[in-house]
């Protein structure tokens, strides 16, 4: 700490390093998705207000087990539930009041400033896959992920215009003690990009590890003041919460930081197979988590969560791009703006082993109803493969430049003179053609989304220059942005700072594996 | 006309005949969708108030083409528009008005009644690709269609569960003469499935010899007074109505048979790059094309349609599956509504040349907007490949089995007992699992959508099988389907008549090819 606090000095007053970094940004971003579109409402008042009801009844009547936290349980007793060895069963009425400490909304903070994302309202914020311990690339095929896959995924996220957001262990660095990986991804995410990131959830101590080194990168008092991590925190569905998340959780509640809270669920197994039976528990679930959250520090940013897929009833597989998904994915972005909380679901999920046909319709189903669903945050939003057990490196392009539709989608249509063209459809008039109007030479260049991947050739150009299929195109893309790729500047100072502070925590610690 | 009588008439009162039609239907087909969730309104009344005054403004001011045909202008003159050569004005008002004699709601009757559909309200009735010159399979690449292929194509869909219609050109049958094409292609409709279908639109003499196919299908005085076909009736954007499309669906209109009134737009070519200038265009195409259809005919059942691709300004091709289309598939859906149509629009679209990545993002991104803007009958819902130059055997199938997703999303969620489900959450209770809870085993069955296609084997079985991605295993469910198809039985009278008047036609006429 007093380490970080000096290198906090020594950046000094921070204007020139903070231009400097600025001047620095060499790929462009988008903003962040405002929505000018409506969501798609699935459920009526009346369903929403059953699924309301049953949720406090579920809460009130079965309860909620936290698992080996004597720290939570004394909390709610506190609060007025009632608390029988683990299990903890909260009057009807109790939890919701509780969540109403939330944010709405709230930023978080990018050390680079441009790059900082509001969390909430009509916004949406796009952020690569998570978790995989496997990687696939067209060339070597599937393989157990490394430190140096996972530094090749930072910077195709750095270098991707539609992902507002680093995201976090955007594959598992197998090749690192699991007791240090955290330290290795953050010092990737802080050096090799400038957006927003996650931080380690594995144990608590981790947890505290990346507030002390958003302390190195950001300055204490400005971590104390800002949101600068958004973390994901997994619920054991059905209905528990185990020490080691709400340990995380408990940290970056303290230190201001934002959590997603969010039930994880493989319908049919850990919840309900019906629809309303899950939109059900799912709601318990978060409405007992986010209460949670505020009872550690009553306005610590959260977002509602819902990781939830449907199962394949003969194999046990679970299965993606469903319309099970999406209705559950429509309703509780119902029930989230219900609440005021920020949401978080969707992705770029698929269950097929390769970047190929099956992957793209699962993924585009998903990334539909992530957009019309009124998403805020949206994890796994490029890059998943195969259930969520591989990153693929072509398939992460491949999303990405499908992002870059929802960006287009998300405007709306303009009803402006100009959007109205009526003067284009004067000068054409019947049998013309618009490609040369004084209107088309105008707009042309901003009309269509484009993207940057496909391929739209004739097909005698296609079948000369190879005949390849999007896979192939990507697997080119990918290559030619890790061969452009240049480091975002970042003050020395700082950056030694976060390697020695690596340096020191691993040499403190045994390596452990698995 | 006689002999269609006389063959009729041969049937007898018909009961036997069609019960053992009935009897003979080998493969489940699903009811047409019925929707039992909202559509996504895009645009707000002010928008849609907007560009309705709009296109009033451009059918009074600008005024459409009807292009070699007098008779239409008559009419139009008849009726109070302002006629100044082929250009015809009509004066605000006066379009939507005559559009309101038209039916909201239309029952399509097949020549298995458990297999007509009606086309209208929260409906939506899904038909195969229409129109492709060559064909793709994985075998044989991309060659010129033949006529074995459309029978291929007509076998498919009868065979696809999730198909409701038989379609039309399922692809253009090339080692046919052009001028005895649409014989065949009728042909193989009537005798090979016995779903419903669409007649021939290249000459209004091919109208004239679909009808007489139908009257000695279906008996004469049964075509007259039912709908029995609908067909696909282009208008020439911007603005103009030739003469062969009109004369097509003049033929239609006069026997109560239905036409797709649909305006075919390549964005930024055909109509202004603005997505709100287009809506404008084709509302008022549509307007005064369906105007016209109500002056033949009072009555005569149409559907407002809109074939709407966005451009990429670069090359001048046409893409497909981007955020413009989608605007525009939304926003025509709601002006449909508002003028109390059925509405055509969306598919399988893409510009891929292959069944890829790149097919299914943009496929998937078509169907979801297809299903959430209410469209009420979808035209090449599977199959489309490379812009519509190609109908893939393989993607037929790979698309067809996603629209068995639409049916499920589009059921929305049941919020009855039992899909509340309190009694499984009760039982399950925290940290407990849901597979063999009484609850899941009532349900597992219908809980999910199922897919005929995907794959979600374990890795290690997958890889054992040979890592077969999406299009490997469409091929062999190709081969299955084909392999595995039998003739819906049919009344050997009529399959004889229709052979005779086939082949009585052709040899009255020369060959003409292109």
């Amino acid at each position: 700490m007093a380490e970080a606090e000096t290198r906090r000095r020594a950046r000094g007053g921070g204007g020139a390093a903070r231009r400097a970094e600025r001047s620095a940004v060499s790929v462009e971003t988008a903003k962040y998705i405002r929505r000018n579109i409506p969501n798609l409402d699935i459920l009526n008042d009346e369903a929403l207000e059953i699924i309301e009801a049953n949720a406090e009844t579920v809460l009130q009547e079965i309860g909620v087990n936290f698992a080996n936290n004597p720290g939570a349980l004394a909390l709610w007793r506190d609060a007025g539930a009632d608390v029988d060895g683990e299990r903890v069963r909260i009057p009807k009425g109790l939890a919701r009041k509780l969540c109403s400490t939330a944010p709405s909304t709230y930023t978080q903070h990018a050390r680079n400033p441009d790059r900082s994302v509001e969390i909430g309202g009509r916004n949406l914020v796009l952020a690569p896959v998570y978790g995989p311990p496997f990687v696939h690339d067209l060339e070597t095929g599937r393989r157990y992920a490394t430190m140096a896959d996972f530094r090749n995924f930072v910077k195709l996220g750095y270098m991707s215009k539609w992902l507002h957001h680093s995201g976090g262990t955007v594959c598992e660095p197998t090749d690192v003690p699991v007791n240090k990986r955290h330290l290795d991804m953050l010092l990737a995410h802080m050096t090799l990009s400038d957006k927003p990131f996650m931080g380690s959830v594995t144990e608590p101590s981790r947890a505290q590890d990346s507030v002390e080194m958003c302390e190195i990168l950001f300055g204490k008092d400005f971590v104390q003041q800002n949101t600068v991590m958004t973390s994901l925190i997994n619920i054991n569905s059905p209905l528990t919460f185990d020490d080691v998340m709400m340990g995380a959780m408990e940290v970056y509640a303290r230190n201001n930081q934002a959590s997603i809270i969010s039930p994880f669920i493989v319908g049919g197994a850990m919840a309900p197979v019906s629809v309303a039976g899950t939109l059900t528990q799912v709601l318990a679930e978060v409405l007992a988590g986010i209460a949670y959250s505020q009872l550690v520090r009553p306005g610590a940013p959260v977002i509602m969560g819902a990781f939830v897929t449907s199962i394949d009833m003969n194999s046990g597989a679970p299965t993606f791009g469903t319309p099970e998904a999406a209705h559950i994915t429509y309703g509780v972005g119902q029930l989230a703006r219900r609440m005021n909380l920020p949401y978080r679901s969707a992705g770029s999920f698929c269950g097929s082993k390769l970047p190929d046909a099956q992957a793209a319709y699962e993924t585009a189903n998903s990334l539909n109803m992530g957009l019309l669903s009124g998403v805020n945050f949206m994890l796994h939003a490029c890059g998943w493969l195969e259930g969520g057990l591989v990153s693929s490196y072509e398939k992460f392009v491949m999303d990405a430049d499908q992002l870059g539709a929802l960006h287009k989608m998300a405007e709306g249509i303009a009803m402006d003179e100009n959007g109205q063209a009526m003067d284009a459809i004067r000068e054409v008039g019947p049998g013309g053609h618009y490609l040369g109007c004084a209107h088309t030479q105008a707009n042309f260049k901003s009309a269509f989304w484009r993207t940057d991947l496909f391929d739209y050739k004739p097909y005698e150009t296609w079948a000369e220059e190879g005949a390849r299929d999007t896979v192939a195109l990507a697997r080119n893309r990918v290559k030619r942005l890790l061969d452009t790729y240049q480091q975002p500047q970042l003050d020395p100072g700082i950056s030694e700072a976060l390697s020695d502070y690596v340096a020191r925590k691993k040499a403190s610690m045994p390596d452990a594996f698995g």
